[in-house]
C-alpha cells in the first residue's frame, strides 16, 4: 500500500532553489525487526515507482533477495517522479499551480537526501542493505557516499559511479525528441505526448539492445510488406504505454538529474569517493547491457574497496535486471 | 564533378506507383578501360551522396581500394535522396510541385533497378566489383540478387541481407521523433527540422555506440555542472549539421525503404537468394558495431556461397567503416 511522508520544511536543492514542501511516496514490505537491523532499501530506476513488488517480479517473495518474511523492505519514489513524490506536476502550496517545465533542476544527491529524511522519519538508522539498479544505482552510490556509515551492504546492478558520455548522449537525444514536440512547455500533464513517446522508444532501444530486439521482435512467418513490422508496433506501443502512465516534465527532470550524477563531485574525485565505500558490495553486470556495459561494471567493481563482481547472462540487455530474476536471486541471496 | 542521368520513361515502383521521370546524380573517378573491365561501383549509405571521394576518406586514392588510376569508380545517389536523384523535393513534371510526404514508398529493389539503368546508359555491362556499406550494402546485395551475372566480386561492409528487428526498431524510433515535430507534412524543404535533428541524434547513437562516445566525448578536465556536457553539445551539433544539409522527407523515404530490405522476398526465401550470389564476396564486420553486430556479419558470410569474413578492430562502432581506412584498404586491396 502506498504511503506518504510529508515535510513542511523547505528542502534546499544542490544546484540552488528550494522546494517549499516535500512529499515522498513509499512502500514497505515485511516488518521492521525489534533491533531495526533487517532493512533493505531499494532505489528504483527512471520511470518506476515505489511498488517494487510490482515492477521487479519475483524479488519480494519468500526465499527471494527481498524476502518480506526476513526483511523490512522499503522503496521510495524519487524526487521529480510522477508517482506521488514532489515533482513537476505537484501544485505549489502558495499558487496552487504545478510548475511543469519550471520545476527546478535536481540532482541525484537531492534524491538521496530526500530519502534520507524519510529513513529518519521511519525510525531507521543503519540500513542492512542498499540496493539500486540503473539510475537507482546512481542514488544508492550517492547516498552511500553521503552517509557511508549508514549502510552495511551495497548492491549495485547495471549502474555506474558517474554518468558516462554515452549515457548522457542517450539522455540528450531523448530531450531533443521531447522538445521537437512543440507542445512541450504547455501547462498540462499530457503535454508533449508524441515527443515523450519517441523518447521512450529511444530508451527502449538502449534497454533491450540488438539481441533483445532480434530475439523477441522477429516478424511472424508469412508476414507481408503490407503488415507493420513487429518491431514498429512494439516501439509505438511502448511509447503509448509510457504516455498513459507518466508525464514529459517528470521524465525531463529525471533525465537532467541523471546527467548530473558523479559521486566524485565535491569529494575529491571519483576514486576518492569510491574509496569511502568500504562496506561489502556486490556489483552485477549484464552480458548484453549496452548502457552500462559489462566492461564498465567490472571496472566499477575493481575500483570499489570491497566489491565482488557477478554477471547475469542474458540476451535482454539492460532490462536483464528486470527479467532474469532467477539469476539475480541466486546472486543476491548469497550475501 | 557531379553528373546527371535523366530518363523520361516512367519508372514503376515495386510497391505500386510510378515515377514519371527519373534523374540520377552520380560521380565517376578514373577512366573506363577499353575492355570495360575495371568498374567498381560503390553504393552509399543513408544520408551520403555520390561523391564517394568526399564522404569516404582515403579510399579514392592511389594504392587504395578505389584507386582511380586502376579503376573506373562509379557512385550514384540513391532514389529518394537529397543529393540530385529524384526524391521528395523533386518538382513533379506536371504540377511543378514537389511531393514532400506524398512521395511514394520505395524499396531497396527500386534503388538497385534505378542504378542498373544508369549502368546501362554508361555502357557498363559487367561490373568488376560492387561495394556497399550499411544501407549501401543492402543495395549491393539486392542488385546482385537481381542481376547475379553482372557482378564479378561483391564487397559487403557492416550490412545485412535483411533488415533486422533491431534495425527496424531504430528506424521507427527515428520516424517517431520526426513525426513528433508537428511541422512534418508542411510543404517546405525545412519542415520538421527539430524532429529531423532528434532522428539524426538517434542515428548517431547507433553509429558510434557506447565505446565511440566514451572514447571521444568525455568532458574536459575542470568542466563544471554549469557547462553543457560535451556529449550534449555533440548530439545537438550532429542534429543541426544534418538539418543544414538534408531534409526530413528524404530521410523518411530512405528509412522506409531500409525497412523493406529482404533479398529473400520473391526469391524463395533468404537462403535461396543468398545461394545465387556465387561470386567471390568479402564480408567486413566491425568489432563494436551495434547496428550490424560482428555475430550477424559472421553469420552473413557463412550463409554466402563464396565469402571470406574480415573484421575491422575499432572502438568507433558502425562508423568504423568510415574511420578505419587503413584497415579497410588492407582488407580490400587483397581482393
Amino acid at each position: 500500500m502506498i504511503q506518504y511522508f510529508k515535510s513542511d520544511k523547505p528542502f534546499a536543492l544542490e544546484l540552488g532553489g528550494v522546494l517549499p514542501q516535500l512529499t515522498i511516496a513509499y512502500h514497505t514490505y515485511g516488518t521492521l525487526s525489534p533491533a531495526r537491523d533487517n532493512v533493505i532499501w531499494v532505489c528504483h530506476a527512471l520511470t518506476a515507482n515505489s511498488d517494487v513488488a510490482d515492477w521487479w517480479p519475483h524479488t519480494v517473495e519468500k526465499g527471494a533477495f527481498l524476502d518480506p518474511e526476513r526483511y523490512f523492505v522499503v522503496c521510495a519514489n524519487i524526487l521529480g517522479s510522477h508517482y506521488g513524490t514532489t515533482g513537476p506536476l505537484t501544485p505549489d502550496p502558495v499558487s496552487g499551480e504545478a510548475l511543469y517545465d519550471a520545476f527546478p533542476t535536481i540532482t541525484i544527491g537531492d534524491m538521496a537526501r530526500a530519502h534520507s529524511l524519510l529513513a529518519d522519519a521511519l525510525g531507521i538508522g543503519r540500513i542492512h542493505k542498499l540496493v539500486g539498479s540503473s539510475v537507482g544505482g546512481f542514488q544508492a552510490m550517492e547516498w552511500a557516499a553521503q552517509e557511508p556509515a549508514r549502510f552495511e551492504n551495497l548492491v549495485l546492478i547495471a549502474t555506474d559511479a558517474k554518468a558516462s558520455p554515452w549515457a548522457i548522449a542517450v539522455d540528450e537525444t531523448q530531450r531533443m525528441a521531447i522538445k521537437s514536440d512543440a507542445t512541450y512547455g504547455e501547462k498540462r500533464a499530457d503535454a508533449a505526448a508524441a515527443g515523450l513517446a519517441a523518447a521512450r522508444a529511444i530508451g527502449m532501444l538502449t534497454y533491450r539492445g540488438p539481441e533483445g530486439y532480434n530475439r523477441t521482435q522477429q516478424d511472424l512467418p508469412g508476414a507481408s510488406l503490407s503488415d507493420l513490422h513487429r518491431a514498429v508496433t512494439y516501439q509505438r506501443h511502448q511509447g503509448e504505454k509510457l504516455c498513459n502512465r507518466y508525464n514529459a516534465y517528470s521524465y525531463m527532470t529525471i533525465l537532467d538529474a541523471f546527467d548530473t550524477h558523479d559521486i566524485g563531485r565535491g569529494r575529491g574525485g571519483l576514486q576518492a569517493a569510491l574509496d569511502t565505500l568500504t562496506m561489502p558490495a556486490i556489483v552485477v553486470g549484464i552480458t548484453t547491457d549496452i548502457i552500462f556495459t559489462p566492461a564498465e561494471m567490472r571496472l566499477l567493481a575493481s575500483r570499489l574497496p570491497n566489491a565482488k563482481y557477478y554477471e547475469i547472462d542474458s540476451p535482454m540487455g539492460h532490462d536483464g535486471f528486470l527479467v532474469e530474476h532467477v539469476q539475480l536471486n541466486n546472486i543476491l541471496t548469497q550475501q
